[in-house]
């Protein structure tokens, strides 16, 4: 499994042809590549360029609108409902974030449901959008079910993210972007392709029992809620899961719960929707409406560095605030380029043939 | 240890006596009393009335202020900023959701950051105000430094819980109500009393090395954040922890991560503080601001059931929804009393004795 490496700009370069291609405006396909290889970018492979050819097989089956009208179907000064109009979630999100920035400039903060969206890539990109206008920004979106909650055999919800990014002075800013399971499903990915066991805590069979089989989802098996079993608190995972499921899809209309649309394209549509295609959550808290920003930056400069200072259980591993392992990934990549294995590139390669678009692969 | 049963309006007059007594008003003293002792009946007895004494203790050495000045240091259309004066978390977090829940009302959703305050009790109570205004509440605060980050020694956060609570239909409404570490300090009591060891994931001692002594923290050791270990997800966990932190103190200006002051009064106070008294975070979302609330609240119906009719592994162990558990033990005890063991009623007692009130143990 030989990886190769290609510079971000060339993948972005893709991902952008392929948008226009399926019939996104210029706007949109530069908004929806960036989203999207974002997360190669900050080593999020499972969210990154691997998924192309599964967003166009969306668009294929009629599941994806590449030319969305999105609206703002209900809003206050503080809030919103936007109805994605079954467009790409990587364009639907950056428009609701979009949105909670303009309202938390004028009234302090900004909190907008998203109904009728698709996969949105990372939650992180989402977020950071608010750290330029010095503004914490916050994404959530559920996504279809693949999770147990505590005593469950039934998957009940997705891996349901929530990503927290918050400025600071002269350190890098906090971005905690998480699944609420222990383990994301791209962690599980990598696993299989190593054909290794999966630690104690992460999925359960189509019993559920524990196990540490990483296919186990292809048998029947689930993830399971961050804590793994109710004896190390996965209760709390399953709670953080179904809040994000009720503030993207509860508060906007979209599908909740076992009924979100699946990925793949080939997995057939629950049978009675709820709701209207899947649900984000966007938020955006305006730093100064709560305290001058120079005060709250320079505070989290010295929360930054009392957590890389404190003693570390082992020298090799120094104690990391939440965004430095992307950071340093990005950093590193843009640097020497993103590596994509064989299967990745040959998948993308037909891709690009099929829809005749110029081909890096 | 035989437990004796009293009945929770005897708990929350003995309460609202002492608060009396080290000089609130009638209606701080209602309020502290009743957040109080609403942690006894839902069963989070580690954040109840056997914590009264530490209260009275921390009046007496002066960091806790009877007669609050609690007062509105900034606020914009949709946020606040709430300065404490050293008053008791149980009448200052109160005040916060209200002014939350009247900033909701005006513009769709209130959030209010509060510096220079105190122990709030149980994030439950104050998140479940927003309910009976079909508001969504948000409730979190930050607490002494229990907690070790992923792969550190020291000690640098508190057991930072987050409540959420979203009402329902005909359903109870959900409320999530957990702390961010795999297993709260209450827990660790439990098993200290029953001289039981823990599961693994809940502490390590002074080195940062795995234990499963309920006694740790006695000994250098520290509580894990949810996940337990890097394996796990406690990465997770402690970037929740951290999010706590940033809405409740940073935002705020009370202090944060290792510099919170600590809950016993015999505890000297963090020698250079960064802020000023512990901090909260409180959140109200309009449910209309969003969606008309009856859509919403027979979606949230049909959510909950849902989940509770999810096939279960045992059937001695249906899928629950958060918040039932403490709603069931709400129930009883409401019924039959709260159960209360000797060293608490022997503490009240002498307390009772000491202000000169009315003793009911």
């Amino acid at each position: 499994m030989q990886e190769k490496l290609f510079p971000f700009d060339t993948l972005r370069r893709f991902a952008n042809d392929v948008f226009l291609k399926i019939g996104c405006n210029d706007k949109d396909a530069g908004t929806a590549a960036s989203a999207l290889v974002s997360a190669d970018l900050r080593g999020i492979d499972s969210h990154g360029i691997a998924r192309l050819s599964g967003y166009v097989r969306l668009w294929e089956s009629g599941r994806i609108n590449s030319r969305p009208d999105i609206s703002i179907i209900h809003e206050t000064p503080s809030t919103a409902v936007v109805d994605g109009d079954s467009g790409l979630g990587l364009v639907v999100a950056p428009f609701a974030m979009e949105l909670a920035i303009r309202k938390a400039k004028e009234c302090g903060t900004g909190w907008v449901s998203v109904q009728n969206s698709n996969h949105f890539g990372i939650a992180g990109y989402h977020a950071m959008m608010a750290l330029q206008h010095e503004m914490i920004g916050i994404a959530m979106t559920n996504a279809s079910p693949l999770v147990a909650p505590t005593f469950s055999i039934d998957k009940m919800l997705g891996t349901n993210p929530i990503c927290v990014a918050a400025p600071a002075g002269e350190e890098p800013p906090f971005v905690a972007d998480l699944a609420t399971t222990t383990a994301a499903n791209g962690k599980l990915e990598i696993l299989q392709r190593k054909k290794q066991r999966t630690p104690h805590g992460w999925v359960q069979d189509d019993k559920g029992e524990a196990s540490t089989d990483a296919d186990i989802l292809k048998k029947g098996g689930a993830l399971l809620p961050l804590g793994g079993d109710r004896d190390h608190g996965s209760h709390k995972g399953y709670a953080l899961g179904a809040i994000v499921d009720i503030f993207s899809a509860l508060l906007s209309g979209a599908n909740y719960a076992p009924w979100v649309p699946p990925f793949p394209a080939y997995v057939p549509m629950p049978a009675q929707q709820p709701g209207k295609g899947i649900g984000h959550f966007l938020g955006a808290m305006r730093i100064d409406a709560f305290r001058p920003a120079e005060a709250f930056k320079s505070n989290m400069d010295h929360w930054i560095r009392g957590f890389r200072n404190a003693r570390p259980k082992n020298e090799s591993e120094p104690v990391l605030v939440p965004g430095d392992p992307e950071r340093k990934m990005e950093n590193e990549r843009r640097e020497s380029g993103i590596p994509l294995l064989p299967a990745v590139t040959e998948d993308l390669r037909k891709l690009g043939e099929k829809l005749e678009v110029n081909c890096p692969f």
